[in-house]
């Protein structure tokens, strides 16, 4: 097993994120978890909304607790679909629209961003600058 | 950063939009949050429905949560929208269709109402009414 | 039946306890509930602690679900008492320390006072005035 | 009213007592929340006890919600104590023990700072060279 994010990554990716938030002019809501899914950094800029708080710290746990990018989940979870109603699950702790990347070493999930604040692709350009930081 | 909802404020937003309520015949539930989205000044009026006492409060709370009225939010939680699932975030405390409305001051968002009791058509009025007393 | 809390009472009662608040120089979150234990009217003033918004809700509801004053359930919740871990039950809403008095008509309680943002007797002393203006 | 936490200072808050926590030898979570009692930032140090990812933000809450060290809350929730039992309240976010204290500016709490990771008095000595960064 690689290593896991270590709060130095961690901080790195969501110093980067706000530089592109900054960039685009969307204050943002940014959250990185460890290996193990567990908060390691979080950021609200200024003026970012309340509503995302909780929201951007879901995107990093669904990120990782599927290993996809939030965004992946969103076909998969609608009416018919195979995985509709799984919001439900995981004490209400899931978000399947953009916004949350995995980050990942040598293949594998190590880590991931949450991002919320914007438009979904708003969150998803702002989340990707934080992986490719890593 | 502007000054955030002060009581003496709240209480005036209840009040007007109770007029209103008064004045089309539908008794709300009426709740005002302040700039930290914390609950300020809250009124249910004789006869308003038991169900929206908590709804009038998350409409204010979702308002305030992302800056927007509680209505635009409905078409981008629809299956197959952006937002879709959202209302499994903050704790459950998200309404998406109309009777929420931010409160701003000079163009920043410094708290909110919210109000349930009749149609969402009802509902939206009777909080624009407070918003106009703001 | 004697006719429940209305409105306008509930208003009254929280004036005069603003009113008290303020002369002790102590910013309260006050709250009542009508006689189905429902919140009927609230305020926060100015500065108040946000831990109390809850609190003084939970002392009108608890005030309410047991027709008594909320300090007279102090001792009977103290380790080796006969309610010890009550308030586990009613979806953590219970407080037992002063701060909630019924609203009583004919001798029955017919809503209920939560007053949280000072000590316990500040609190208590706060209720009382709201109570006496019912 | 003043300013509340802003995101820079907030930073600059867990920068300095994660410096602290270092100097001691003990890895800790750290979070600080705004004038709102929201979540501004938060760092989890390599190694810091999973469970106080929750704690340290909940002490950080708790302080903010009655503008007093979290450690001052200990001897009033103990049982035969005035506020014993409050911690049913704020839907279980309340922390009665010391690592949590209010940020202050011009002598109002416009934040707070929570910290677990170690012994309460060493999570109260990190929290306190936070806020003298503050």
């Amino acid at each position: 097993m690689t290593t896991g994010v270590v709060l130095e990554e961690a901080q790195k990716v969501v110093d980067v994120a706000r530089g592109k938030a900054a960039e685009i002019g969307v204050p943002m809501n940014i959250a990185v978890v460890d290996a193990g899914n567990n908060l390691t950094a979080f950021a609200r800029m200024d003026g970012a909304w309340l509503g995302s708080i909780d929201i951007a710290q879901n995107k990093a746990y669904t990120a990782r607790a599927f290993d996809m990018p939030t965004g992946d989940l969103q076909p998969l979870v609608q009416p018919g679909q195979p995985l509709y109603g799984i919001e439900a699950s995981n004490d209400g702790n899931l978000i399947a629209f953009p916004g949350g990347i995995p980050l990942e070493r040598d293949g594998e999930a190590v880590g991931a961003i949450g991002v919320g604040g914007g438009s979904v692709e708003q969150d998803h350009e702002v989340a990707a600058a934080g992986v490719a930081a890593f």
